[in-house]
C-alpha cells in the first residue's frame, strides 16, 4: 500500500482539499490545540503562507495526509523547523504518519534546518510519542497540564527534539 | 526608585516609545530570537494585536521597560500564558524586569490565564534563569542548540513554567 503514497507540496489553493481531514483531526479535541470551531481561512494561512509550508501524503488521487513545516523560531532560531501530522482516520495504521515524518525531516534537511523540534506533542497521544521517538525524537521538556484534553482534562505536553 | 515606577498597557499607538528598547535588546543577538533587521510594523503588531497585549514601565515620563503577555497556544492550550519582558539598557538593575514580571502574572490571573510559559529563555542568561526561578517558574524543558548567540554560537535554550 505504501509504495502507492506519492508525497508532494501543495500551495493555498490546493488546501482545500486537506480541510475534511484537519476538521475531523481537532473535532477530537485529543492532539492538537486549534479550536473546534477554527475557520478554513485561518487554518490555510496558518499552514501555507510562506515560510509556512504544506504537504500533502495521497494515494489514488485522495489525500490520506497532510503535515506543515517551518521554522519553530524567527531569526536567531530559525535553524530548528518544527512541523505537525494529521492523519485522515480512514487511513489510520497504514504508516502514513511515519511516511510524512521522514519525508519532512528530509524536506528539512534540504531547506538548511538543522534540528527539528515538536513543542505541544500530547502526552497521552501514546501512538504518537512513541512514533517520533522511533523516528529519532526524544523528550526534552514536559510542560505540566498544557492542553485541555477532551477526555482526559488537564493533560502534560511534551517538548520533542532531534538533529537533523 | 521603584515606588515611581508605574505598569500600564498601552495600544499599538504607544508602540513607538518602545521601540528603542526593543531595537536595543535584539542588537544584542543574545536574549531574543527576533532577526536583528526587523521591521518596527512586525514588532509593533507581534507586541500589541490583540490577542497579544503589550504593557510598560514609565517612570517620570520615559519608559523604562515593556512586556508582551499573550496565549502561549491557541484554542485547548489557552489557559496557559506566554510573556517575553524587555529592560532599557539604562535601566538595568533596578528591579524592573521583576517587577513587570509580578505585574504581568496579576494580569494573566485577571485575563483568566492558571499558569505561565516561557518558550525560549536563554540558558546563558543566568540573570534572567535566576529571576524567572525567584518568581517561581521551574526549567520544564530545555532544547540543545536552539539560539545561535552572538557570542556563545548555538546555545541551550529552557523551557520555563509555573501555575499562577
Amino acid at each position: 500500500m505504501s509504495e502507492a503514497v506519492a508525497l508532494r507540496e501543495i500551495g493555498a489553493d490546493e488546501f482545500v482539499r486537506v480541510w475534511p481531514i484537519f476538521q475531523s483531526v481537532i473535532a477530537g479535541g485529543d492532539t492538537y490545540s486549534y479550536p473546534a470551531d477554527m475557520r478554513f481561512e485561518q487554518a490555510r494561512d496558518m499552514w501555507t503562507v510562506p515560510p509556512n509550508r504544506c504537504f500533502v501524503a495521497e494515494c489514488d488521487g485522495k489525500v490520506l495526509g497532510a503535515y506543515l513545516l517551518k521554522p519553530n523560531q524567527p531569526g536567531l532560531g530559525d535553524h530548528v523547523a518544527n512541523a505537525g501530522y494529521m492523519v485522515s482516520p480512514a487511513a489510520r495504521g497504514q504508516g502514513i504518519a511515519g511516511m510524512m515524518c521522514e519525508h519532512s525531516m528530509e524536506q528539512a534537511r534540504c531547506a538548511g534546518f538543522t534540528a527539528m523540534q515538536f513543542n505541544f506533542v500530547v502526552s497521552t497521544n501514546a501512538t504518537a510519542v512513541r512514533l517520533w521517538q522511533r523516528h529519532g525524537f526524544q523528550i526534552v521538556g514536559q510542560v505540566p497540564g498544557a492542553f485541555r484534553h477532551a477526555v482526559h482534562g488537564p493533560t502534560d505536553v511534551y517538548v520533542m527534539h532531534r538533529e537533523l
